[in-house]
C-alpha cells in the first residue's frame, strides 16, 4: 500500500480546488445537531462515498444523555416598525440562535434585547451561538447591527419546529485485511462555518475516496456525527465494536492559513500520536504537538476514561485561539484550497505510516552486509553517503524484529517514506524480511542472536 | 479539611506581625545545641502549642555519636588595658565562639589572636562560629574590631560551663485518622540569627497552632531539635516509630526577601516533593526546586541511607548563598513579617495537598456526563468555558481510580485547590466518588472498564 | 589501580611530543586495507607493545563479505609529453586511487579524465579516494593540478599488484583479574592522513603502554585493523569471544584542535557511554555526546544488531564535518602534540572510571557518621565545607550497595576521581566497605535496612 506515493503523483492544485468546491457547496446549509440540515449534508457526502445513514429517535437514552427533539427551521427575522427585516435568517443562518424555539410576536426593544447576542470586540461579525439543551429563542447579530436598533416595536419571528424526531449520523466503512480499525471522525453540525468544520468534512470525504477500492491493512471507519451528542450516541450504539479501534483521528479546522496542531490522545504515547507528530514534523509547514486536555472536539468522548481510545485531533489553527472562531468571519475566505490539499496530504501521510508500520528482521545481522556487491552502495569510497544509503544502514542496524519502521524513522530523523521505501530493495536483496504480524516479538529476536 | 480556604479568610498582615513578634521575642536568647538557651526557647514554644520536652543525658550513645556535655554561659568579654570591654557577649551573643570552654586570663594580643574569628570581606559583621566537638575557647568579632585591637595585655573571660547535663528537644504531636505521620522539623540551636532559624521556629509553631483541634487525615509531629546531634538523638530514640513518616519537611530560612527553594528528598519523587513543587509553582512568588544533596540541614539525617525518609527542606534564600548567612547581619532586619506570612501560607498549601490528595472515580465514565442538566455547565453554547468547568472536565476525565488529585492538578496545570474544590459539586451530583484509602488501585478500575 | 593519578604525575608536554613523533613516523607509509603498508604499520606498533599479528587469506568468507585480494604498490605517476611527472605517487601517496589496479599506457587527456578525482571547492587539496571492491584505476590530484593538464598524450603508470595474498591485523591483549574485556579498536588502513587515523593509532598504542604490567580489573584487548573489512574479519574469527566484551571504544580523529565528541553505542545507556560522557564533561575542553548512528567507523560493525556490543566512538572533530577530512590537508599540521596528549588523558580517565567503578556500602547508614572524631571534617563549625568533605558526604549518603561510584559522581556533579579518592579514607575509617563484585545487589542492601 503506497498511498502517499500515489497521492504525490496527483496534481495538488486540482485536489485543493476540489476540496474547496465541496466546502463551498455545503456552506449555505443551515446545519444543527438534528434536522434536515445535517441530513442534506450527509446526503452530499453520500454522493461521494458509500455512507450508511442512521436515524436515532428523540428520547433515546445514550449513556448520561438523551437524544433531544429534532429542530428544523424555515425562516427567522426581526422586522422594524417599517416592516423591514433588520435581522434576516435568509441572509445568514448564523443570525438565529441555533435550536431557537419558535416565536412570533411584536415586542419593544427592551423585551427583545435579552435574546440578542453580539461581540462588542468584533463589531462587524455575527457570533455563532447555540441553546440545545435549554429551551430559548434568540438572534445573533453584529454589534453594529445591535447598536443601530432604535427603540420601538419589532416584529420577531422564528419559524422553527422543535419536536420529536431523530438524530442523524453517517458512517462509511472500508474493510481491510484486519478487523482492527482506524477511526476518522468529524462533526457535521455547524451551520455556515467554513473552517469549523466544512474543512474537516471535505478532507475526510476525500480521504475516504482515496482509500476506496484499495487493499488495506486496517479497516477504516469514517463517522460524520453531530458534535458531542452525536459522538455519544454513536459510541452508545457501538459500545462493543469500538474495542476494535486501534488508531483514530478527529479532523477539524484544517483549512485555514495556520500551521498544524495535533492534540494527543489521553494515553499520550500511542502509535497514532507518534505517527501524527512524525508526519507533521516532516510536512514542511510549522507544526506543534499539544498535550491532551478534556475540552475540545469529540476526542473528549472517545478519550473519556471508560473508553480511553487512542484518538487524537488534527487541526490547523486551534479552536478558540483565533478571533474568527465561531463567528461569521469563519467563512469561505478564511479557508484556502491549497491549505485543504496540504491537510489532506498530512492525513494521507499518517495513514501511510499506519498501513506500513511493520517490524522487519535483518537476515544478515552480524556486521554490516556488503551493500556494494548488491549495487546498494556508492561505488567510490571516501565520499559521503546519500540519504538512500543512510536509510538502508538505519534499517539494517535497527531491524532486530523489535523496532518498527516508525521507531527507526524517529531515531534516524529520516522521514517515514524514506525508511519505508528502503525496505523494498533490501527485501529483494535477501537482507531483510518482514516480521509476521502477531509474531511474538521476543521469539522474533531469539532466533537471531542470544546476545542481543 | 479545608485548611487553606480557612487560612485565606484570615488577615495575612496580622499573621505576619504575629510571626515576626515571636521571632523578635526569641531573638536575644543565646541558644546552643544544649543548655538553658534552647530550654528557654522550647518553653516559649510550649506557651503556644502542646510540647513534650525530652532531656537526654550527656554520654548517651546515639548511633555513631555521643550526646555531648551541656554548655551554659553567663558572660564573656575581652577587656583592654583600661578595663574597657572591647568585645562584649552582653551586647551580642555571637561574640562568643559557641560552646567555648571557660577561660579567665590576662594575655598579650599575640596569644589571644588565634582565638579570634572575623570576616575580612564583611568588616562590620560578626561571624557565627561553633566548636561543639573540639574543646576550644574563642571570640567572634567584626573585622574592624579586630583591626582596632592594639598590642598590649587583654583581660579575657568566658564565664561558661561545660559539664555533664542534658540535650533538650521538644515534640508536638497531633493524632489524625491515620497513624501515618507528617513530620515538620526545625533546628532550634542557633543564637541571635533571625532567618536561620527563628523564621522556621515561628512558622512551624504557627502551623502547629493552625492544625490544633482539627480533624486531620494524617497525624502530625513537629520536632524542635538542636541541629545535627538533636535530629540524630531524636532518630536514635524513635528508630521504629519513624517508619510511620509518610511525608516530611525541614523548615529553615523562610523569612527573608528571597524566592522559595525546595530541596527534594533523597528519593526525589515522593508525594511531598511533588506537593511542595506544585504549591510553590502556584504561590505567586519566584521559586525553584533543587535536587537533593547530602549537605544542608537535618534532612541530611532523615535522608541518610538507613532511613531514606521522604523529607525535603523548604527555604527562601538558600543557606550559604547569601552573605548574611551565619553572621550578625542575619538579624531582625533581614526577615520581614509579610515574608513569614507568605511562607506559612505555602506550608498550609502543602498540608492542604497532603490532607486532600485522594483518588476519585468517575461514576459515569463512558463519554462526558451531561453537566448542563445538573447546572454544572455554561448555559449558552459556543462561548469558551471558565476555570471551574475546566476543572470539572479534568476531574471527570482523569478520575479512573488511578490518578490522584495531585496527578490531575499537575497534568491540567490548574492549582490543587481548584481541582479539589471541584470534587464537591461532582460528588453531590453523583458523578464522582472517592476511592477508599487502601482500596487496591487495580481493582478500583477493573470495575469500571476492562478496556482502560 | 590509580591510572589517572599516575598519569597526572607525568609531563604532559613530553607525552604529547612522543605521541606526535609516532604519528610522524607512520605518516609517509602508504597503507591500505591489505598489503605491506599496514604490515609495516603494525610492525612499528609491535615495537612498542606486544602485538599478535594475524594474516587471513584472500577469499576467506567473513559473514557477508570475502577477504579481498592483497594490494601492493611501488610507484604511480602521470607523465606529460615532456616526460615530466605531473602527478607523482612518490611525492604523496594520496595521488593514487587506493586499491588502483595496475596500468601502464599512453593515452590522451579525454581517456584519462574519467579516472581523475579532485575537489573543485578546495583547489589545492588532494582528495583521498578508494575503490576496494570495484576494480578500477585512478589518480587523485588537486583541482589546480587538474586544470593545468593540457590536451595531449600522457604516460600513465600505476605499478601496483592486486593478487591473492592476505589481510593483516594486530591484537594486543592484557589479562586482568576478570576475563571480562575492554576493547579498544582503531582502523589502521588510511595512507598519509594524520588525524584519520594516525592520531588514533598513536593514542591507542600509548594507552596500551600505560596499561602494560599493571594489575588490572578488566582484561584489555587492543585491535588494529583495516576499517570495515578488518573489523568484520576480526569479529568473524572471534564470534564467541566477543561475548566477553563489557565496554569498548573506537578511537579516531583525536589529534586536531576540535573539542571532544563521543558517539554513543547502539544501546545508548551502557557504562562506557556514561563513563565517556562523564570524563569529557570534566576534562576542561568543550565536548559533546552524540547519539548512535549506523554510519561512521568500526562501531558500525561492533554495534550491528547481531552483536550489539557496548562500544562507542571517541573523536575530536567529527569525520565529514571538517573540510580537511579525507584530503591531503589532514596532514601533520592538522594534528598537535598537546591535543594528542589531552586525548590520551581522556582515554586514561575513562579507563580509570571502568577500573574503579564499584559499589560501596555505608557501614554506618543510620544518620551521618561523626566525621569530626575521625578527623574527616573541618574543625570549626559555621563555615562552608570543601570539595573533599562534600565527596565524603555524597559517598556516605548514596552508598547503599546499589549506587556505583559513577552513579554518585553523576548525581553529585563531582568528578569521578574526587569520589573515588574519597573512598580510601572512609574505608580506612571503617565507615565504608566495597561490595563484592558479583554480590547480588538486592541482598546487599537487605542486610542494612529493611526500610530502604
Amino acid at each position: 500500500m503506497r498511498l502517499l506515493k500515489d497521492f504525490d503523483q496527483k496534481d495538488l492544485t486540482a485536489i485543493g480546488k476540489e476540496l474547496y468546491r465541496f466546502a463551498t457547496d455545503l456552506y449555505p446549509v443551515c446545519r444543527s445537531i438534528t434536522g434536515d440540515g445535517i441530513r442534506q449534508t450527509l446526503a452530499a457526502i453520500q454522493n461521494r462515498i458509500p455512507l450508511q445513514i442512521s436515524e436515532v429517535a428523540t428520547g433515546t437514552e445514550v449513556f448520561d444523555w438523551t437524544v433531544p427533539k429534532e429542530w428544523n427551521i424555515r425562516d427567522a427575522y426581526i422586522k422594524d416598525g417599517h416592516g423591514k427585516r433588520v435581522v434576516d435568517f435568509q441572509r445568514c443562518n448564523l443570525h438565529v440562535l441555533n435550536y431557537s424555539t419558535p416565536i412570533r410576536k411584536k415586542m419593544p426593544l427592551r423585551e427583545l434585547s435579552p435574546h440578542l447576542f453580539s461581540i462588542p470586540e468584533r463589531p462587524d461579525w455575527i457570533p455563532y451561538r447555540t441553546s440545545y439543551y435549554q429551551e430559548n429563542w434568540g438572534f445573533c447579530l453584529s454589534h453594529n447591527q445591535m447598536l443601530s436598533l432604535e427603540d420601538g416595536e419589532y416584529d420577531v419571528c422564528v419559524d422553527s419546529t422543535l419536536a420529536d424526531g431523530h438524530l442523524t449520523y453517517g458512517e462509511c466503512y472500508f474493510p481491510g485485511r484486519s478487523t482492527d480499525e482506524v477511526l476518522i471522525s468529524c462533526h457535521a453540525c455547524h451551520p455556515s462555518l467554513a473552517n469549523d468544520n466544512l474543512s474537516g468534512l471535505s478532507v475526510a470525504t476525500s480521504l475516504a475516496q482515496l482509500l476506496s477500492g484499495r487493499k488495506l491493512r486496517y479497516s477504516y471507519r469514517f463517522v460524520f456525527v453531530p458534535g458531542t451528542i452525536g459522538a455519544i450516541t454513536w459510541l452508545a450504539r457501538n459500545q462493543e465494536e469500538v474495542a476494535s479501534i486501534r488508531h483514530g483521528l478527529v479532523l477539524t479546522g484544517i483549512g485555514d492559513n495556520g500551521g498544524f496542531h495535533y492534540k494527543k490522545s489521553r494515553r499520550g504515547n500511542t502509535e497514532i500520536d507518534r505517527a501524527a507528530a512524525h508526519v507533521m514534523k516532516h510536512c514542511g509547514e510549522p507544526s506543534e504537538v499539544l498535550d491532551f486536555s478534556p475540552y475540545g472536539y469529540d476526542e473528549r468522548q472517545y478519550c473519556s476514561p471508560g473508553f480511553n481510545l487512542p484518538v487524537g485531533c488534527l487541526m490547523r489553527s486551534v479552536w478558540g485561539t483565533f478571533p474568527e472562531y465561531h463567528t461569521s468571519a469563519d467563512n469561505l475566505d478564511f479557508i484556502h484550497p491549497m491549505q485543504l490539499a496540504r491537510s489532506l496530504r498530512v492525513c494521507v501521510g499518517i495513514v501511510d505510516v499506519l498501513e506500513n508500520n511493520r517490524r522487519y528482521r535483518n537476515l544478515s545481522p552480524y556486521c554490516e552486509p556488503q551493500l556494494g556487491k548488491r549495487n546498494l552502495y556508492r561505488s567510490t569510497g571516501g565520499e559521503s553517503i546519500g540519504t538512500e544509503i543512510n536509510a538502508r544502514l538505519w534499517l539494517l542496524n535497527l531491524s532486530d524484529g523489535e523496532n518498527s519502521l516508525l521507531d527507526i524513522a524517529e531515531r534516524s530523523g529520516l522521514p517515514f517514506p524514506t525508511i519505508n521505501n528502503a525496505t523494498e530493495l533490501l527485501c529483494q536483496g535477501g537482507l531483510l524480511a518482514a516480521v509476521h504480524e502477531g509474531e511474538a516479538s521476543e521469539s522474533a529476536t531469539a532466533g537471531i542472536s542470544p546476545k542481543h
